[in-house]
Parts: C-alpha cells; sequence; structure tokens
C-alpha cells in the first residue's frame, strides 16, 4: 500500500530510540559498572514495567502470556499473521547496555515510525520481549521463545526452578507477569530481531551490517582422560601415561581441525588436572570441547573426527579416554526472502553489508521452528560481549534500526 | 684388616633388619593405609625415641646436633674420616613403609653385622637419621643434611616456620631433638644412602640394583600466558588470543624436546584456565615445567630452548606470556669410586645392575657437598613412591642391604 489520508512517509526518530536505550540501560546498575537484571528479579520487573510503560505511550496493545513474554500489538488490518520484531531485556551478570535491548527498543522505535506516520499497516505488528534469554537464573536459556515456539512445555518451563528453589511460576507472578495468553497464542508471519554481533567480525573487516542467515550447530563434549600419577623425575618419558599431555594434543588437533576446515570453530574452554603438583604427571585431565559449524554435516563431521582421534590418542598414550556428549544443538536456516531484504535496504542505504552466521544463540532461532525468521546484526567493538565493556557506536546502532524498519515495510507491503 | 682375635666376618642379619622396618612403619599409621610421620611431629618423636633405642642396643654412641640429625656412631681405632651411611626417617603426608626408613635401618643393619663380628673398625662408622628430608611442614626439603653440609646457615634453618607458624627451633624443643653438636661437627670420608627407586626403571628393565651415579639437575618454570577472553561461537580461529591454545602447544613442545634429547625429562604437572567456561576463549593460563637433566649443559639448553619458543609463540598466538624460574638445582655427581664398588658387590653376589641417575632428591646430593658419596637403589613396583602403595619385595630389601654391607666393609678396608 502507499500512503493515504494524512500518513507521511514513517522514519525512525534516531533521539527518542537512542533516550530509551539509555534509560533502560540504567536499571540495575552494579558496581562493576555494568547492569544485572537476571530473569524474573525485581531488576526485571522494573525493566518490564517500564517498557510496558513506552508501549502503551504508543497505544500498543499489550499482551503477557503464560511464560511473561511481553508482546505490543500495533493493530493492522487484519491481525493474522502479525509481523514480529522483537529480542529480550533480561541481562547476564554485570552486562553491557545493548544485548537484547537494542532488539526490544528498536522495535518499539520501528512501531512509533509507523504510529507517528499514521499508517494504518495491513497486518499487525507486534513488539515482543522473552522472557529470560539469558538463562543465567533459570534454565534453559531461550526459554520464552522456547517455550512460545512450542519447543518445551509449558509444564515444563513453569517448574524449572532457580538455585533457591524458586520456581519460575512463583517467580512470575511474585512479579506480577504470569500472563493470560497460552505460549503461541499467535502465529507470526516473519520474526526479526536487530542485535549487535557479540564477535569482531564486522568491526575487523569494516561492514556496517551483517545479514544474518542463520546460527551455527553446536556441539559440547567433556572429555575425561585418566593416565597414571608418577613421579616427573624418576619416570622415563617412554613409560608415561600422561593425561596431561594427552589433553594437550587434543587441544591442537582441535585447534588443527578448524584451521583445515574453514568454517568449524573448535575452543577448549575448561581444562583441569589431578593431582596438580608440579613435580607429578598429572593422573586425570578433565577438559571440554565447544565444536561449532554452520553446517550440521560439517559439524557431525569434527564430532566423528574428534572421536577417532581420541581412540587413537588412548591407544598411543595408553591413557583410558571417555567422553560424554553434553550439547547437540542442530544449526538454524533463517529465510533467505528476509536475508535479501535486508541486503537490499543495506544497499540503499549505502551501508556496507556481509552474510554471516551467528555465533551466538538467540530468541530468533527458536522463533525459526515457527515462522520466517531473520535477524540483523551491526559491529560490536572488540568484539566484547557479556561485558560492562560492551560497544557500539550510536551512528550504528541508528543505522540498523534504519535497516529494520526498511525491512518490516517492506514484509509488510508498506512501501 | 683380615679378622683377628675372635673375630668373625660380618654377616648382614635379614630377620631383624626387616622386623625393624615393619616395626617403625607402624608408627603414625593413618586412615588411608600409609604413615604419616611429618618432620618433629609426635609421630616423628616417637620414631625417633625408637631409633635412638635401637642405636643404643648396638651400643652406639649416640649424638644429636643442633638441626636434629642423629648419629648413631660405632668407634673404630680412628674417628677422623668416620664413614657415614644413612637416610631419613620423616614421611610425606601418607607414606609408604620404606623410603628414608629403609636406609637408615639398614646402616644400622650394617652396624649391627659389624658389631655381631666382634670387629674392631679401622674407622668409625656412622648411622645418620637426617632431620626432615621431605620438607612437607618446613622448607627447605633435605634440610637436615643442607645444615649438615653447610649449604644453610643454621639460624636460618631453625627460624623456619611451619604454616601455624611453629618454628623449627620450638618444634626441636619440643620434641627433645635440639641436640649440642654443630651441624658439620664431623666430615665423613664417605657418605652412602640405600634407598628404593621410586621409579620403574629397575623392575621394567628387571635389574636387582641400581648403581646411582649422581642426581639429575632440576630446572622448574612457571609460564603465565595473557590472551583475550572472546565468545566461542562468535571468534573467528583467525582472531584468537587464545592463552590455552598456546598451553596445550608448551606441552607438546617440551614433550618432543625431551623425545629428541633422551635424557631430559619434561613434565607439565599443573595447569589451569581463566575464566574457564566451556565457550569461552580462555584469557589465561598459567603451568609449570618441570626439566630435569643429568648433565648441567643439556638441561640449560633445554631451559634456552624453552624460552625461544615461548617467544615465537607469544608472537605468533599474540599472546603475552611471561616465565618465572621457580628452581635450579645443578646436577649432583656421586664418586666413580663409590659407584664402581657397589658395582662389584652386585657382580659377587649374582645381582644384575645397571648404572643410572637419581631423579627424586636425597640427603644423599646434600653430603655430596663435603665428601665422597654413593646412593644404592632397588626396584620399587610399578615405580610408586610417596604412597601406601610403595613396595618392594623383602628380598629385593635384604639383597640391597648386603651390598651396603659389602660397599661398607670395602670403604672401611674390611675384608
Amino acid at each position: 500500500m502507499s500512503f493515504p489520508g494524512c500518513s507521511s512517509r514513517p522514519r525512525l526518530q534516531g533521539d527518542i530510540f537512542l533516550e530509551q536505550l539509555r534509560t533502560l540501560a540504567e536499571i540495575g546498575l552494579d558496581p562493576r559498572g555494568g547492569r544485572t537484571r537476571l530473569a524474573l528479579s525485581g531488576e526485571d520487573k522494573t525493566a518490564r514495567d517500564m517498557m510496558v510503560g513506552w508501549m502503551k505511550e504508543l497505544d500498543l496493545h499489550v499482551k503477557v502470556d503464560r511464560i511473561g513474554n511481553i508482546f505490543g500489538i500495533l493493530s493492522g488490518k487484519n491481525d493474522e499473521k502479525p509481523l514480529t520484531i522483537g529480542s529480550h531485556i533480561d541481562t547476564v551478570i554485570s552486562a553491557g547496555p545493548f544485548d537484547g535491548c537494542y532488539g526490544v527498543l528498536s522495535a518499539l522505535a520501528v512501531a512509533r515510525a509507523f504510529r507517528e506516520a499514521e499508517l494504518v499497516l495491513p497486518r499487525s505488528l507486534i513488539v515482543a520481549a522473552f522472557t529470560n534469554e539469558e538463562g543465567v537464573r533459570f534454565q534453559p536459556d531461550m526459554m520464552g521463545s522456547l517455550a512460545f515456539a512450542g519447543g518445551i512445555s509449558l509444564g515444563e518451563v513453569l517448574a524449572a526452578k532457580d538455585e533457591n528453589g524458586v520456581t519460575v511460576e512463583d517467580a512470575l507472578k511474585t512479579i506480577g507477569y504470569f500472563g493470560e495468553e497460552l505460549p503461541g497464542f499467535f502465529i507470526p508471519s516473519d520474526y526479526l530481531e536487530l542485535h549487535v554481533e557479540q564477535g569482531p567480525v564486522l568491526e575487523e573487516e569494516g561492514y556496517d551490517i551483517g545479514v544474518v542467515e542463520g546460527v551455527q550447530g553446536i556441539s559440547w563434549w567433556r572429555i575425561s582422560i585418566a593416565g597414571v600419577a608418577n613421579h616427573a623425575g624418576t619416570t622415563p618419558m617412554t613409560m608415561r601415561r600422561d593425561a596431561g599431555y594427552a589433553a594437550a594434543r587434543i587441544s591442537v588437533f582441535l585447534r588443527e581441525w578448524a584451521k583445515s576446515s574453514g568454517t568449524t570453530l573448535t575452543t577448549v574452554g575448561t581444562l583441569s588436572f589431578e593431582p596438580g603438583a608440579i613435580n607429578v604427571i598429572p593422573s586425570t585431565a578433565i577438559l571440554t570441547a565447544d565444536i561449532r559449524d554452520p553446517d550440521g554435516e560439517k559439524l557431525s563431521d569434527a564430532d566423528r573426527s574428534l572421536m577417532a582421534f581420541l581412540g587413537n590418542l588412548a591407544r598411543n598414550e595408553e591413557v583410558k579416554i571417555s567422553s560424554k556428549h553434553l550439547v547437540r544443538f542442530e544449526p538454524v536456516n533463517f529465510s533467505k526472502d528476509l536475508a535479501d531484504s535486508v541486503e537490499r535496504s543495506s544497499r540503499r542505504r549505502s551501508l556496507s553489508c556481509r552474510r554471516m552466521v551467528s555465533g551466538a544463540g538467540h530468541d530468533a532461532q527458536m522463533m525459526a521452528r515457527i515462522c520466517n525468521t531473520g535477524m540483523i546484526f551491526v559491529p560490536s567493538r572488540g568484539g566484547i560481549s557479556h561485558s560492562p565493556m560492551e560497544f557500539t557506536e550510536e551512528k550504528q546502532l541508528i543505522q540498523g534500526a534504519e535497516v529494520l524498519l526498511d525491512v518490516a515495510m517492506d514484509r509488510l507491503g508498506v512501501f
């Protein structure tokens, strides 16, 4: 549709948007200079109340579901298949100002642009703030979007407990966000999420916009190596069964695998030795392997190769190696149409963009179960995330929100 | 000299010797099935009192020095340049029955053999039990022999404190072993020490006796690597500054260095990561390197090569690496004459023997500062040491003590 009556072309109001980002970032400030708003805490309630207030200022119709997801609805002519845009406003401990909040407030800025333009939308636009994306206080993470998309039963989610034994249901009731709606009470046409990259690629390579094509698959392993503790001074090298050396070989193998693959990422983030004495050969080493790839087949290749390597290593080093597959998430593919729309907007605005996959998890990957999904990334300075040091320039924040508005207009057929 | 008057050829009384080993091993029994007699503890006093009693049964003249070393003197015609044989009777936590005790009680068995043979020795024989060889409660280890050999001042040693602030001097006075003599009050002609190998070589290669030619040099390093913590899913492999991977490379380098050297031993016994999360690239890795070689030049080579490797690694991986040289002990060479004497005795008794260096520290290496020194090893099952599982067959224990007696006779000129 075009712009009938007194309506004008929608414009993003960057000043209000940035002011709201700053205001939300003040809630839950902590001594480390970050903000801590664990899901369903008092700080989360304060932030939720503020968000609901801002939705109501725009005359959005606010609905809350049983898992506490908040939806601000800008009704269109047709309320079937609404376009949904959002993210989350809970945080990790001592978070930066943008993660999650940027996605929800930019969605609100899109709604504001439509409202101010006095447009009647052909379909409804829904601004979503999902419950407990971070998963610090309650597990699993991405809880609200997972439950909304039907990936976990409401009963299971509501019964999840924090470390003090408080259930999600109790916490929701305490803060007044145990809503009426059932998760999944509407099915979006498309779900869009704008996010800071949380990685260094866009900054390092000098791009303005990341066109996110999907989320990498993840495979997590815990590997336990049992060797024999012996005296470092009296045990010939040929008689050693050194769990620590075997662990080092695994770390080097994983690095080399990633290097030759080109797309696979491998990380050994934890490693511990026993007994842990300077002059004793380690009898035990326990490490984790984090393996990611956008391609499920390549991820499986990496898993299989690691297992084969462990088998050979155990034989050659005369150690026992056991491995436990902690996590396996398949890669998620986002909508090609949405990615193309993001790229078209970037080009029109003379913003440089590149296709990429998300290395981190997002609500979008859960919503991809039930609708077309797309994500837009803007650069993160130094790739720093989950830290008070998280930083993205205001200009970049606004560029991302403008692309989001363009894509929303494109998907709603508002030209 | 030959056997004048009513004297007979000295013979080792294996039954008494083994019975004393068993009796001493009962003192300080702990719930793990080992014995714990930390230096200058109540358990150590009980063991010392028992040892002094056994010395007096043989009519040895007992002297104690200011650092609590106990000497049982079997006087010869000449009391200059006595032959000294011994070890220690303090233990680590939950020790086996032999370490240290075997050396002292076999020395006592040699004195008994001479006493029973009613020999008048040309020179005195002294049975020595040195204070605090293990270094668990008070540091440094090998304290009594180090002080006796003049390697550390008496004042410094007496002022050393345990973790409760108790000084060595106070502890000596509490158990009644703050003796009259000054450390170094006699200078031995030779110092002999019989010990279980504490390593797997003799057992593995099927030898009865180890002819110890010296003690390896030791170099200990603490290596700290500073990288950058980043998200395992969003940081491309090429942009990582992974302290954990750098640590793995060091471990592999050290193993390969040892393999190509043939004599150098290398061990990474401790390693820790920060922050230590499965999906975070380690920002910090701290590890230790234990490097040993019987040849001081080869040890220095290994040190220099490690430093050069760290420099290259830091550049290639874009991490900062700092290293601290915690310990450097030069190799100790024992007396060739004593080693030859051990070998002659073994051959005479049809015991297989091999030359070797000691990988562990012993009082003998301190005594080597002031006199000819030699050590004799017997096999340790599985090389297990500092554990209730430490084990050597009775037959092997007696074979070692018989060789010790032979060498003592040889050095004293008693044929």
